[in-house]
C-alpha cells in the first residue's frame, strides 16, 4: 500500500501544525504520523499549551505522542521552527501567521478561508470587512489537486478549501466545462456531519441539541459561496451563482451534497457517466459511480477519497449530481496533505493510501 | 389541554388497526390509547398474532395493553367487530380490505398509499400495475386536513399521506395557490428518519448500516412522486412536476424537506411568510416560523405538527420553503387520526394534543 | 387516562421553575404545561431573560409559550410570586433560593443535591465543604414516593432525587428489607444518557466527543453516593456501602442500572419477583418485569415510569438487579412532580399520565 | 509507521478468508488488504457469491476490490487453494471447515466459539450439545498473544477470541497472577456496540430498535463465560467462576468492561498500576494507563489496541478495572491477525500498524 514514491533519498521536511487542538487539527496530525516525508516538529494550541500530544489524541506512535503543544504567536521566531506550515486555526485569524511565514519564505498550506477567494471584493462580500492581506491573494492557490494540480505544483502559499466547496466544485467542474448545464439553474443541498462545525464549545453543538435532530440553516448566503461560485464560474468560463441550502446532520464525519441543475441539451445516464469518468478516471481519490450506485456517507469515511454520481431526471429535463466525502478528510485535513505533497514535488498520494 | 369538544354525550366509537406491528401501527395504537372517542376493540398482526399488546408495545394504559393481536383476514367477519378502521399494512396489501370494509359500509383510514392517488393510470405509472380496485378511487379523500377539510368531513374512505407528501405538499400549496413561483423550477430534497422505511427486517436498515452513514436514493422517480404531483397540481391549477430527492439519514423519527422554485415575481422574506400566515394562521398543527428561525426535526418529536418557514435568495430570484415533521406523527399516523376526527365529525384536535 | 381526582373544584396553585433554561427545566416546563392543577405563573433563567419560552422549549400551548424567562435573585420578592417553587438550579446554588422561601413559607421542590443527606457530615464528604444551611436539612424529606410517601404528604421542601439515586434505590430497597443480600456484596453499574450531566456547555458533552464513544467515570466515589447509601441503609437497617461505577453512553435520555449482590440466603427468580412485586404491584409508575423481560431504556423514555427485574446467578450465588428509567423523567422532573402532588394532597399521578 | 519485519525476502502466504459477508469479514479483508505477506487469493460467502468485494465493501485497493466472493464448501477442494484460513462463519458451523483444512495440513484461524474452550464438557455446557470435532480441541490454541504468544508461535489451529473475552481476560490475568483478588468476588459488567451481534438481519438489531435504547442481556449464563472462566481459571491457577452482566448500547464499534473485586490484601491505585505495567509495558497493542485516564470508545476505534486501567476503591476495599476496545479489531479481526503472525514466524505486528 506505500506508493512507489517512498524511496530512501527521500529527504524529511520540517513540518509544523498550527492550532492543532481542533477536529482538523487533529486531522492532519493523525494523516502526518504516517507521512513519510513530512515529519512534524512543531504542533501549536493556545489552548493544549504544555500538554502532550498523546493526552488529546489517541492512536498516535509514542514518538509523536510524546510532543508537547507549544503556544506560539506569527512571527519570524516561529518561522525559524519548520519549512512546511499548515495552519488550522479559525478562519479570519490566519492571515498574520501568513503575512509572517511566507515573509520568512516558508511554504503555508492554509486550511482556512482567509485565502480562497481571489478577489478582495468577494471576500468582503461574504465575509463583511476588508481583506487582511489582500497583497498575498495573487500568489495563493486553491488547493483542489484536481482542478488546479499543475498550478500547486508551484504553489507556495495554498488556500486549502473546506467540505462544502470540495463537495460541490468537483461533481460540477466537468460538466460545467462541458456545457451540459444551465449555469443560472444550479441548486445544491448539502449535508454535513457535525465536525464540519468544527470542536467549539457552543450550546447548539452539544449532543443533547444535534442527536435525533436536523436542520437547515446559513440560507440563503453562506459565506462559502464565495469560492464555491469562483471556482464554478471558473469551470463554466461565465458568471454563475447557485442556491445553496447546507443542512446539519447527526452525523460526526461525512458530508453529501446533492446538485440539481436543468440540462442544456439531451443528455442520458451514460453521457454524464462518460464526462465525469473522462475528467476523473484516473484520479486516485476520486470514484466515479456507475449507476445504480449512489454515495455513501461511510464509504468515504476517514479516507482522502470522494465519490460522484449522476443522473438524469427526464420527466423534468434535469441532471442530478451526488457526491460523499469525509469532512475532515478529502474535505478538509488529507486534502491539505494532498495538495501540499503537489507543492512540495512528492507522489501526490503520499501517506494518504 | 383536553379540547373543548369532549363532552359526556360522546359515544365511544369502536376502532380497530389493521396490521399493528409496524412503526405506524405502533404509533396509533399509541395516540388512540389516550383519544377520548375512537375506542380500540380490535387490532390485528399476523407477526405478533397471540401475544398482548404490552409484549411488543410499551407504556400503553393496562387495560389496551392486555388487549391481544389477532390475525383476520379482509372479510366481512373483520367488517363486523369495529366501526373505524385504520389500515396499517404495507402499500398494495391495503386494498381487499378496503373493499371488504366499504362493501360493509364502515369508515375505512388507509395508511398505504392504495388509494392516495385519484387517476389509477398515475398509479399504474408509478406502481408498475393495474390499481387494484379502481372503482373506489372517486370516494377516496387525499387525507391531508389542512387542504381537503371540508370533503373529509364526509369521507368513509380517507387515504392518509406519508411522510414526503405532507411535508412537500404543506409547504407549497399556499405558495402556489398564490401564484408565487414558476411550477416548472420546483427542486425537492427531504432528509427523512429511518421510521419512514417502516419496521421491515433488511440488512440496510440494520443499525450497523444506517448509523454514522447517509445517501440519497429513489432518484428520480420515486413512487410517491405521483401523489405529490397530483395535489401540487391541484394548487396550482396547472401541471406540475417536480424534481424530487429524498435521503436516508441516521435519525429515528423526523423529516426535513428543503424545496426551492424560481420566484414569478418580485417578493421579499415577509410576502412569504405572510401567505403562509394567512393560509395556516388559524391551523392547530402548522407553525409558521417567522425568520431568522427555521424548521428542526426535535420541534415537531413526537407531535402532530409540522413546522414551515420560507426565505428569499435574492442573488438567485429562488425562494426556499423549508419543513420538518414527525414521520410517525403528522407524516403518518397522528395525522391519520386527524382526518378521522374530521371524518366523524369530531374536534379535530382530540387525542392529538 | 385522565387520573379520577381531577375535579372542578381543584383551586390552581401558582407555580414556579426557577433555572429554566437546562433539560430539568425544560421537562419541568413540559410535564407542568399539562398539570390540571399545577399553573406555571413564573418561570426564572440568567441566561435566556427577557425571552418567550416558546424561543427556547418547543411544543408547549401558546399561552404558555408567551410566557417571558425573568432573572430573578433569591429573596422575598421572588417568594411573593408563587405559592410552589421547583428549583431546577445547579447542585450547590439551589440552598439561598431555598432559605429565602421556606422563611416565606412556600413549598419548595429542589431538584438539585443540596438537600438530599440528612446528615451535614455525609454532605461535607461528598460535597468537600459545610453544608450552606444545615439548619433546614431536618425539615428536606427525601423525594422518593415510592419509599417516603407518608412524609411527602406534609412535606414543605421536598428534596428531589436524581437518576442514579432513583435507579439504584428503588430495585434494592424491597430486597434489603427483605434482608436478601449480604450488605456488603453490592457492586453497581449504571449507564447514563449524556442529559444526566445537565445542558452545560462544555467540551466533553459535544456531539463529537459523545457520538460513538463511552466510558466509565467519576470512580470510585461518585458524589452521589452519599445519598445513595444513606437510603440503602435505611432500607437495610444497618450501614450500607457499595462499589459503583457510572458510565457515559451515547444516547441523551435513559438510565440503566445493573446492581449485584450476593444472596445471603437461596433464592429463585420467582422469590425475587414475588419480593418486588408485593413492594410495587400497585405503584402507579413502577413496572416489575417477569422473566424473561428485562428493563429497556426506550421503554420508559418520555414517562414517569422504571422498569425493575431481578435474576438469580445460581452459579455464583448472586443476586442480579437491572432497572431502566428516562433521566429526565422518572428520574428528574417528573419525579419531583409526582412528590409535589402528594405535597399538595394531590393525586399523585396528576400530569403524569 | 512500517514494522521492521516488512524485509523484500518474506514470500506471500496464499490466504483465505472464508465467510466474508459479516461485519468480522469485511474488517478481516479491510486489514489483509494492507498485509505485506498474507495476500488475500480467496474470499467466501455464500451470501455474496458472484459479487466482487468492491460492491460490498468500500476501500478495498482496486486490484482487491475486483476479487470475486465464492461459494465454498467445507472439503479438499477448498484447502487447496490458500495456505492460511480465517475462519468467519457462525459459531457452530466451522467445525467441519477445520476438520477439512486440517486434514490437509493448513493452518486454520477460527474466529468463531468453536474450539475456545479446550475441555469438551465445558463446550456441551454452554452450547447444549457435544463438540463436533473434540479430537481437534488439543492441537487448538486460544489467540490471546499477549497470554498464549508461546504456543501460537507453532500453533495450525488458532480460536481466536470475540470482544467479551478479550476485555475481560487481559485486565484480570495479571491481577489474578499476582494473587491480588479473592476469585470468587469477580463482577463483570460489559457494554458491547451492535457489531458484537454481527451483521445478522434480525429485527432486534434494526436501527429503530437500537438507536436511543440500551438493555442487559444474556444474563445470568453467557455463552461466552465457559471460555472466559477457562482463561481466568488458568491465571489464578484455582477454579474462578464470575458473574457477568453483557449489555447493549447504541454504538457500532466499541466494548466497554468494568471488572470489579474484592482485594485480597491491601494495595493502591499504584500497585495495580504496576502489576499492568509489568505485564503489558512492552506491549504493543495494551496501554495501561495511568490515572487520572480511564478507557474510551473512541480511542481504540479502528485498531488493535486494548486500554487498560484500574482503581482501588478503598471504602469497600474492591479493585475496579476498566478496559476499551473495538469489538472489530482488538476484540475480532485484528487481533486474529496478530495470532496469524505470530504462528507464521513474522512480527507480530505486520498489517496492524
Amino acid at each position: 500500500m506505500e506508493p512507489r514514491g517512498e524511496s530512501p533519498q527521500l529527504q524529511s521536511v520540517r513540518t509544523a501544525v498550527v492550532g492543532a487542538s481542533g477536529y482538523s487539527g487533529q486531522e492532519l496530525l493523525r494523516y502526518l504520523s504516517r507521512h513519510p516525508v513530512f515529519k512534524l516538529c512543531l504542533v501549536t494550541s493556545r489552548q493544549n499549551a504544555g500538554q502532550s500530544l498523546s493526552q488529546s489524541i489517541s492512536g498516535l506512535p509514542r514518538e509523536l505522542g510524546a510532543l508537547t503543544f507549544v503556544d506560539a504567536a506569527p512571527g519570524a521566531a516561529l518561522a525559524e521552527q519548520a519549512d512546511l506550515f499548515f495552519l488550522a486555526v479559525p478562519h479570519g485569524t490566519a492571515a498574520p501567521y501568513v503575512v509572517a511565514l511566507r515573509a520568512a519564505g516558508k511554504t503555508v498550506v492554509d486550511l482556512s478561508a482567509d485565502f480562497r477567494t481571489t478577489d478582495p471584493a468577494v471576500y468582503k462580500e461574504f465575509y463583511g470587512h476588508d481583506h487582511p492581506a489582500p497583497a498575498l491573494l495573487p500568489e495563493a492557490v486553491y488547493g483542489l489537486p484536481e482542478i488546479h494540480r499543475e498550478r500547486l505544483k508551484s504553489a507556495k502559499l495554498i488556500a486549502a478549501p473546506g467540505c462544502f466547496p470540495t463537495s460541490i466544485i468537483l461533481p460540477l467542474a466537468p460538466i460545467l466545462r462541458a456545457g451540459l448545464l444551465e449555469p443560472d439553474s444550479i441548486v445544491v443541498t448539502s449535508l454535513s456531519g457535525v465536525s464540519g462545525a468544527g470542536r467549539k464549545v457552543e450550546l447548539r453543538l452539544l449532543f443533547g441539541e444535534v442527536n435525533d435532530n436536523m436542520y437547515a440553516y446559513g440560507v440563503p448566503r453562506h459565506r462559502h459561496l464565495g469560492e464555491i461560485e469562483q471556482e464554478l464560474s471558473l469551470a463554466a468560463r461565465s458568471q454563475v451563482i447557485v442556491t445553496f441550502a447546507p443542512h446539519l446532520v447527526p452525523i460526526h464525519r461525512g458530508m453529501l451534497s446533492t446538485i440539481t441543475a436543468r440540462l442544456s441539451r439531451s443528455a442520458t445516464d451514460a453521457d454524464l457517466h462518460a464526462v465525469l469518468r473522462e475528467a476523473y478516471g484516473r484520479e486516485p481519490f476520486v470514484e466515479v459511480l456507475p449507476a445504480p450506485e449512489l454515495p455513501e456517507a461511510r464509504h468515504v469515511a476517514n479516507s482522502n477519497r470522494i465519490q460522484i454520481a449522476a443522473r438524469v431526471d427526464a420527466r423534468t429535463n434535469r441532471l442530478m449530481l451526488f457526491s460523499s466525502l469525509d469532512n475532515l478528510g478529502k474535505g478538509n485535513a488529507s486534502q491539505a496533505i494532498q495538495a501540499a505533497n503537489l507543492a512540495w514535488g512528492l507522489d501526490e498520494t503520499l501517506g494518504l493510501a
